[in-house]
């Protein structure tokens, strides 16, 4: 590959990112469903559709797009994805979590039980029951794994536009999918360290345990330091670049020596400096190079890897479910729990339905079970399709049940009286 | 190369950049030099130097160094370089530019070509005679072509202290200075259109034209849409992504259409949008990814791929010799035309030591030169003494001037009916 080819390529990819993403947005859907578009359209996945549809149309040389995976692009998307993690651990907000407390974290741990649990079945279903242990069980708790991050920014949107983020419902909605994240990761982690098929689960809490116990060390440690060279230097070029260096060195860390997702890493690194006092300085000048060039390379690649060739009537069956499971879980464990903790029946609903949304930490997951080779690029169709229906019911099914069910007009004394 | 990997030579090369960036600071030299003496200290080249001066002291396992000159790095230097020659463009003011006039224009041409026919003639010292045409010659005028570009950071920094940056000297050496980099790229794009063997001078000035008409051409059409849309969305994410992909794909068309070197492309796509409204918003977009990630692997890249094993006596006193003439070009072509234009003397030799610091674009020209395998990387050693000596020889210098022949205190009024 000529070194100049890299500019085309990545001229491209920003460009039609950009563009797509805009016209997702006018479309009211997530941007990053624009960006997977913009890669379906330049690579090689529109070319062969029409081909599939009217065969000998493209002459054979255009078949391949006009942007090919490659190396570079590989390894571009995995600093964005690094990036975008190590973002939303440093927006982590510590000190709200502790205080949203116990409610949040029961109805996030049911969160990301229910859906866990659906889409192993689901999984099984169409593949057979497999042992635990077995790698068609592992591959069916990772199809379940994909299911648990909720991905709060849409429900943020919503919540905010109905102005209702500030109430009681809100605020546990936003705290339980804060804490749900964690626990997906932490889920996500030991999936992954039992990729290995001759580690048994023994060792794979031995190694995540001892990740952890290492990371809150040196976390610890760093996060001294970093606290005085950040008292002493603030807002100096040096802040940003350090924390860079400490997450790439933490993602590095956890899947060379640990086996754990690199993106584990790059999480915790941004929750070990969540508290410094320039933590939205350097989250700014990171989301800078995410958002100019990385991130849209991660998503673009996505769907320049998306390959609808081998979808048959079995895998559009199994999307459509998972959709259905995904979404149906969250209901489930989250409205459940909440019913069971003393919320009202439309405040259930309202947590559980806020808790249905997905996004970019779906398809990181995905993204890193192709590059383990646990699953094929064809299941990237379910998960885009779960991101688009998610983002698209969600703000419509919560606006629905708060005008029918306003804060405050259902019985509300009982709910309190359960809650307090 | 397994992925994580990249984020280990990521890491390294940012913190260790830094690191010795600011050491170099502290030092008052260029921190590019620390950032370059970073490469040298984690790639090959210390253990390499260690283990030549006591034989077998280094494991052989640990003679590649920490961090190995890569694929991955190559091509993440090359957007580092791209991005610095936009951002160099951005920062130009064609409106200063077309004020400071004929004069600037005038002394920035001769401290082109004094320094590019004395780094010829040197060239040819040590390799003998060239004709016009033949590959030596081409060689000649490369190394040449090195010598051109003033970097005028040190001496606008040196002008600020000492509080003569706004005077009459200060700005004519400023802009002279922006003015010698086009020329200088214009040069450059001329000799590496040589490359070709099979290429005649004529198709090269026919090719260097056509390109810089097209540019022309496309870059009022892409200046005037651009305009529009960031009038109508200023400050949006959309305008340094815009603006990126423009620089990008002029670059990617420079040297696959015209056989242009990329960076051209690159800082004409930030002259292009020099002008419209968000141009230092575009700037400072494109600076925080460039200083984050891109450069620093740029800087640290030469570092790594410096190599003093073929360094001997003959290259040794090249070096030398090579700091001392192009030094020597720029006062004598400078200072000299200064005089001619009417400056009195303590002036002329004012400029000409303000035009003698180098810096960025020479060891981007030399890394051009060595990508394409005109020139071997033992030449760097040359071009990073120079830009070491001139940086710190240019401040002493100036401020020696400076005290001795204040602005005003020489004979100053035929110097300004001259002028004038």
């Amino acid at each position: 590959m000529e070194t100049y080819e890299i500019l085309r390529d990545l001229a491209i990819i920003i460009l039609a990112a950009k563009f797509m993403g805009l016209v997702a947005k006018k479309c009211k859907i997530p941007s990053v469903v624009g960006e997977i578009v913009a890669g379906l359209i330049i690579g090689p996945c529109l070319p062969g559709l029409i081909n599939l549809i009217i065969p000998g149309v493209i002459p054979s040389n255009f078949l391949s797009g006009l942007v090919q995976p490659s190396d570079f692009i590989n390894w571009m998307a995995e600093i964005g994805v690094i990036l975008i993690m190590f973002s939303a651990g440093l927006e982590t907000n510590l000190k709200e979590l502790k205080k949203s407390g116990l409610q949040a974290l029961v109805i996030a741990c049911f969160g990301v039980a229910v859906p866990l649990v659906f889409g192993a079945i689901l999984y099984m279903c169409f593949h057979g029951f497999a042992a635990p242990g077995t790698e068609e069980f592992f591959c069916a708790a990772f199809i379940g794994s994909i299911m648990t991050a909720t991905s709060v920014s849409i429900t943020v949107e919503s919540l905010r536009e109905l102005g209702h983020l500030q109430g009681r419902v809100g605020q546990t909605i936003l705290s339980a999918a804060i804490i749900d994240d964690v626990i997906g990761i932490i889920v996500l982690t030991f999936v992954l360290g039992m990729k290995d098929p001759s580690s048994n689960p023994g060792m794979v809490i031995v190694k995540t345990v001892l990740f952890l116990l290492v990371s809150f060390v040196g976390g610890i440690v760093c996060y001294k330091v970093f606290k005085k060279v950040d008292a002493r230097y603030p807002h100096t070029r040096r802040i940003p670049i350090i924390g860079l260096g400490i997450c790439f060195i933490l993602s590095y860390i956890a899947e060379r020596y640990f086996g754990i997702a690199d993106i584990t890493g790059a999480y915790l690194a941004g929750i070990i400096l969540c508290n410094v006092r320039d933590a939205s300085y350097i989250d700014r000048k990171v989301s800078i190079n995410s958002y100019m060039i990385f991130a849209p390379v991660f998503f673009v690649g996505i769907g320049l890897k998306t390959d609808f060739s081998s979808m048959d009537t079995s895998m559009l069956l199994f999307s459509v479910l998972f959709v259905v499971v995904a979404l149906a879980g969250k209901i489930i464990g989250c409205s459940g729990i909440s019913k069971c903790l003393g919320f009202n029946m439309p405040d259930s609903l309202k947590i559980g339905i806020g808790m249905m949304t997905r996004g970019e930490v779906a398809l990181i997951i995905t993204s890193k079970g192709l590059n383990l080779g646990i699953i094929d690029a064809s299941y990237f169709t379910a998960v885009i399709l779960l991101i688009i229906v998610s983002s698209v019911v969600v703000p419509i099914l919560l606006k629905a049940v708060y005008s029918k069910y306003p804060d405050g007009a259902y019985p509300e004394k009982k709910s309190e009286k359960a809650a307090s």
